[in-house]
């Protein structure tokens, strides 16, 4: 599989939703596969909260969930890149490469945004990759899919860019995020923000890197809660105890709580607390409806066929969320352009980056 | 309604399940009403992790949550003092009257326990309100109550001292707490033990006590999000916005996150960072099995007649839990012992608490 990766400077400015201008920016991508000659075959993947534009495995790739999405993308696989080109931005706020707070704010000095950092929204997360794919002569493409934050996208494209996919693919999201997934960043917000070493967000970011910082470790702990579910977790760890610590020690572990602490411990080390603080913020703050009077009004615009993907146990965004698009846009005489399907999980929000086998045939079902 | 507090003070160790001694100790208490003369009328409340032995609201109380269960217990009430003689304790462990981490170690010193506090089970906080109500004169009561923790030490009590009891009733509970609880559980225990402020428990009180530890607000937030659910959430914030806060400002705040935020900070001032953490272990480490080989042997032992009401929309304690414990009384022939009650409810783990109305018919009926 052909695989190119690069980064994009933009110098005109990007108007921005909070009527901030963000000038110049840079977009981070990877394409997978070969472009055909009539450029009918293009797929863009957008991604989640802490994903990235490297969603298939290489070696040697050190950014943060390399491959999270290996078994979806790739020769054969349900996003085939023997048939089709395959494109994934990585998206504004978020720091493996695109602009971020920790980008320079200009490019004649080494000071950082950090907290000078607009707000970022979906919508903008939007118009920066369609302006990016512009500059790279894609005026149209066969599919957007994402899921989680990469649903919100691949919602808000037909909506805003309403020519511009054939199919929208969002699993695993919503149509305007609940106070419960709010709470959830909230919990991490908190624990960021009042971690001493993020000192107002002028923190160190060598320091940061090697050794992390508590409050993002003991936020992604609350994510990985939210990612998972009751049952999930229990068929996961069960109530198993680790063998070298003590029952009646006040500090002994059971396995789940070994498993929080390695996964929050090495998240706090390879993200970084500032640019967690936007993405999260940008999901908190998305409503499909923003601009509309209602979602139905938003959705008028979609002329792309929707495929809705749920999973029965996901905690974060649920079945329901994605029913009430589902509803809206029959209501407003769309059901020829929709498919919903709800997937039997258990395994929480991640069954959209695990349980692949569980809905890939709706995917390959889309692109035949 | 007569009301009377004390604390009782306890010259012989109490032996520890984890073999640790607890010599001297003492126990904080208050009763609600007047022991009749056969000494009939007697009702054990046992209270949840933030509770106290303070249900009933009370001028001038500063106990954290005083009045706790105010509507429940009272004159008339279904916990009705004007015929009851209601006793409750402060559990060992908790900071507000009984021996806890904050004790000092002897007599003689001012030293407090702080981190060589034992390991406090649910067992050994049964076993010390056992030994005050036995010196106290209390050899039988009509009925153990309790919800959350409080359900669990009603549990143990069935079968700890099964000719104790008339009726145990056990609400928003479990027999074992799951790898969830124990997950939720781990966000606060981190948060508190990585705040520079906790100084590995030795931090200065005063200081805590003025302006609360941050990572103890941290995890109460955390809680919040627990004792919730996702329906109730909703209904009780939507997605509606401070109007004071800048939607496109990165600090913006929706009202849950006010909510989080306000409870959070408070909590972190009226509540000890240590005894949470001590609290929170004596949660997650309990199993009404320990000791035996099977939640159906354990349960063998049970005399009382057991009442097990659950909340459908309680994530912390799942009604399939206490369906559990039903299921296993009825597999060793005990249906006869046992009342099961699902109430329908969207107002997750706090249930017990606040939706009285829903369930205060079944407590009247068996008291009656």
């Amino acid at each position: 599989m052909k695989i190119e990766s690069g980064i994009k400077h933009f110098k005109k400015p990007l108007y921005l939703e909070s009527g901030r201008i963000l000038e110049p920016y840079q977009i981070a991508y990877t394409t997978y596969g070969e472009l055909n000659s009539d450029l009918s075959n293009i797929i863009l993947i957008t991604h989640a909260l802490t994903g990235s534009h490297k969603p298939v495995k290489e070696d040697g790739c050190i950014i943060f969930n390399n491959g999270w999405w290996d078994g979806f993308i790739g020769d054969d696989k349900a996003v085939d890149t023997n048939r089709y080109f395959v494109v994934i931005t990585n998206v504004l706020g978020s720091i493996f490469g695109s602009t971020s707070p920790m980008s320079p704010i200009d490019q004649h000095s080494n000071k950082l945004y950090r907290y000078k950092f607009p707000v970022i929204t979906i919508r903008d997360m939007v118009k920066a990759q369609h302006t990016f794919l512009q500059s790279i002569g894609i005026r149209k493409v066969k599919a957007i899919i994402g899921g989680s934050m990469g649903g919100m996208q691949a919602l808000q494209f037909g909506v805003d860019f309403p020519n511009f996919a054939e199919h929208i693919i969002a699993m695993a999201t919503t149509h305007a995020t609940t106070p419960w997934t709010i709470a959830f960043n909230k919990i991490t917000q908190e624990a960021i923000k009042r971690d001493p070493k993020f000192q107002n967000g002028e923190y160190n970011i060598d320091e940061v890197r090697q050794n992390g910082l508590d409050g993002l470790a003991i936020g992604r702990m609350a994510g990985h809660i939210s990612f998972l579910s009751h049952s999930s977790m229990y068929k996961k760890f069960g109530r198993k105890y680790l063998k070298d610590d003590g029952f009646f020690d006040i500090n002994g572990r059971f396995q789940v709580d070994s498993y929080l602490e390695h996964n929050g411990n090495k998240f706090s080390k390879l993200f970084d607390p500032l640019s967690y603080l936007y993405l999260t913020k940008a999901i908190n703050i998305f409503d499909l409806s923003n601009g509309y009077s209602s979602l139905e009004n938003a959705l008028a615009n979609f002329k792309a066929k929707l495929t809705l993907i749920s999973y029965s146990g996901d905690i974060l965004f649920l079945p329901e969320e994605s029913k009430e698009i589902a509803n809206a846009m029959i209501s407003i005489g769309k059901s020829n352009q929709l498919s919903y399907f709800e997937i039997d999980s258990d395994y929480g929000h991640d069954a959209f980056l695990v349980e692949l086998y569980k809905f890939e045939f709706i995917i390959k079902g889309i692109l035949k």
